[in-house]
């Protein structure tokens, strides 16, 4: 079993294939060409509507053994992949490989169609009920393939993952197929998750419960890459894509640890006209957020774009001219889609623009730095979101890869206990992140810098931010609450952790119980 | 030498290679996939930025023989393709293939590099100076080849047309390769002409003369495709865009023919709520447009989209209501510039969403009707838009075959007489659109209506539309100024007249005088 450049243990193969193990973050050189989709016509006047999604899952030519890809711009909010499965289920079709973006506790029903045998590969992040599945083993004919968002785009572009068919939620579309997640009642946020599926896919299925006049503007899915288009009740709940509680923290570690960051940010001299960076929806993103802003309005800096996983904090920032434009993959509350519609520097991405590895530079590789959270930290910088410590796979990569291997400082804010389970850890449960693209752990108790950045550590000493080493916040923890327990895995890989290149970085092992 | 489907005589082969005939406006399915463009790879922090014109095509490896490619969103305003072949020139670069989107007059100083064997052949529409030298034969290695805009886009998406450089021309760009034409003081209008080249091209380079802070919104050209990007003095003169004069013209058979295509239209009864029509920037056109627009003022009718080459006539529509949206593809005016940026239901749009006939659906699929020109209409409605009626190639297809093959009603707006000479012919002198996808000829004398659309006749008939053989015109205008004259013709093929599906709609031959 050999150790791959992140020091895991990888298999030599993995369900009956080879893999390429991890090499170092951009170690990798891609060769040959991206592929592309079928080509097909049609005559002016021929009809793209379809009455049902049976009937169109039957004109798709689905087949038992197929892959079916989707989107998650609804988040925990979509109603379209279970419809979707159903019908399959309906129609008697099995063995299906779902490719979603990420699935959400809201698609716990899907257990039912994967123990019945329709469902029995999925390829796509797997929060809550599905990756709690899958931890306990046995669950699917493949192991879960879970990949970062930039990772997801790579593997269909590179032609790694062929899509059958790709079904895409719109919370808008006209009856020729343009989609948009930004329009209609029901409004989403930005859908382009699909567009490499769209592009790429043997057979394009829209599914909207808005259909508008042509031309539905703008057009994230175009019309020339859709075979159908069916109207449904309901394809999604935007109530879903709120993530956590939207508010800034009360809780003094998180807001500790908010200052922190934005501390070490500012002592490292980032904090300036032009600056860039990422900030999520967690509530230490906020609040870090928050007091970012704070400081820019109070020194009149001037930032040039932010990224986001989008709330009303980065729009607010936005409009008061804190920062020139926000680039913008998901939306996580109703303002940043009210923005995406009317404020033309708020501009929807795809991953492709946002995070491809196969691509001549991405947005996040502009980034100057970036806050992201971890379930856990080990000694060695490693970031573990995927799996919480006693070993349950229960959240996707998202963008974490992509935007700490691309932003000029990663700073990991995490606290050092979530209860009485230390975070910092001698070895993570699993790498989701390498240490190698991690620069900063912010913690209640100090901040820990990668050796790799002795630059970093001078500036934020002279700025007087607390310095510490990652071992005296582990030590720190283990004084507190006792030493750190372990769950003990099994043998067999339950879940597999591409690196954006598409290589492997860890696998998850099934649970057994806690040592 | 076989005659194809629109009755036209044509080599088995040209320039040693077999070509397919026309088979019909919807003939052909297409097979395969589309082609994909290298898979490549940077890290953060990597620079694209090059000094020169000639630095870059150094570092695009640019050698003899070699394809580069080009958009003409500057039209007779491009600066940038006569700057590349001058400083390949200097470079001892020879036998380029240019496969622009079109070529202008502004293009002549390259008849010297054509002389001198660094350029020994075009694809693409040559306007003016170069068609004309095209005409005289034995100027390339092979045959100028002439498609439309969406069958530009197909030829290089299907692999037809693999480039090995494209050159990107953008009024504005960040260091990053995002590239537009809507912003930038020198803005043009969109330049998603060059989307596909940008996606396929072995090397993309980026010529700008404003460098915009990161990120340049928005992307039409997108910084994942691009390898270089150079800063130059001027890349183009948007006063080049303007075609013609812009005004409504006070000729008054021109008013009369712009009447009577609205009068047509009307007439069928497409003149309605929900309608969707295209016109372009011609003096009948806008007179039409014009005409149009106060008639769907006056009676309260609300339109869903236009498509143009668009021009303050159409954005006046948009502000006031009267259509719902304008799909861009190129600009005409300043004030369609000013309007793409500001106003969202003005969209840009690229040949593929507008055009392409490897795509599940077209926009001009979804066109009402559409009035387009011509410079000779022959009895069987074949439109002549690339020659003279002296055989001279003087024009680009643009996206009259697009529009024609798409639109519900194709109305052909056309005086009788040119001068001295007569436009409607026994047969034209060039097939570029094919009289099957034309339904309406309208000229000061009258309306004749293709036989293959007795229901427009009854209709234009019933509104009291003057309807008209194309017999009748033809032996109306000799009986004014006498026969029509023909050019006389040698054998050798000096352009090749593709239809949107690549197979070969006619071929211009060499003009050696008059009979």
């Amino acid at each position: 079993m050999p150790v791959n450049a992140a020091g895991r243990n990888i298999p030599d193969e993995i369900a009956g294939r080879p893999i390429v193990p991890y090499q170092g973050a951009f170690a990798t050189t891609p060769s040959g060409r991206r592929v592309g989709g079928p080509r097909k016509t049609i005559r002016p006047g021929q009809s793209k509507s379809t009455a049902s999604l049976e009937e169109a899952i039957r004109k798709a030519g689905v087949e038992s053994g197929m892959t079916l890809s989707f989107h998650h711009a609804f988040r925990n909010g979509d109603l379209l992949v279970c419809q979707v499965v159903d019908a399959c289920a309906r129609l008697g079709i099995r063995d299906l490989r779902l490719f979603p973006t990420a699935l959400f506790p809201c698609h716990e029903p899907l257990l039912e169609h994967v123990k019945s045998g329709v469902v029995n590969r999925i390829e796509g992040s797997l929060n809550g009920p599905l990756g709690a599945y899958a931890s306990r083993g046995g669950g699917f004919t493949e192991p879960p393939v879970l990949r970062s968002h930039g990772g997801r785009w790579r593997a269909i572009a590179s032609g790694d993952v062929h899509v059958d068919v790709a079904f895409v939620a719109a919370s808008c579309a006209d009856s020729y197929g343009n989609a948009t997640g930004i329009q209609g009642p029901n409004a989403c946020g930005p859908i382009g998750f699909s567009a490499i599926d769209a592009q790429c896919a043997d057979h394009v299925v829209v599914a909207t419960d808005h259909l508008a006049t042509y031309p539905a503007l703008p057009p994230e899915i175009e019309q020339g890459y859709v075979d159908q288009v069916v109207a449904l009740d309901r394809v999604g709940d935007p109530a879903g894509i709120v993530t956590g509680t939207l508010r800034i923290p009360r809780s003094p570690t998180q807001l500790r640890i908010a200052q922190l960051a934005v501390d070490a940010v500012k002592g490292a001299g980032l904090v300036k006209d032009g600056m860039s960076f990422q900030a999520g929806a967690g509530g230490v993103s906020l609040a870090a957020t928050d007091f970012l802003a704070r400081d820019m309005a109070r020194r009149g800096v001037h930032g040039s774009f932010a990224i986001g996983g989008t709330t009303r904090f980065l729009v607010n920032m936005l409009r008061e001219g804190l920062i020139g434009a926000i680039l913008n993959g998901q939306a996580f509350d109703t303002e940043a889609v009210d923005s995406l519609r009317t404020n033309p520097q708020h501009h929807p991405i795809t991953p492709g623009f946002y995070a491809d590895y196969d691509s001549l530079g991405c947005a996040t590789y502009m980034l100057d730095f970036a806050f992201l959270g971890g379930t856990e930290v080990d000694l060695a910088f490693n970031v573990n979101v995927n799996t919480h410590s006693d070993g349950q796979l229960l959240h996707g990569i998202g963008g974490h890869q992509d935007v700490a291997a691309g932003a000029g400082v990663t700073v990991i804010t995490i606290p050092t206990l979530r209860g009485r389970i230390p975070t910092i850890r001698e070895q993570v449960t699993t790498v989701s992140t390498p240490g190698e693209v991690v620069d900063l752990v912010v913690t209640e108790r100090g901040v820990a810098v990668n050796p790799t950045r002795p630059d970093l550590a001078d500036d934020l000493r002279r700025a007087g931010v607390p310095v510490c080493t990652l071992e005296e916040l582990r030590a720190g923890s283990e004084r507190l609450v006792g030493q750190a327990k372990h769950p003990a895995l099994g043998e067999e890989v339950v879940a597999v952790i591409q690196w954006r290149d598409g290589t492997v970085l860890d696998v998850v092992r099934k649970v057994e119980g806690w040592t």
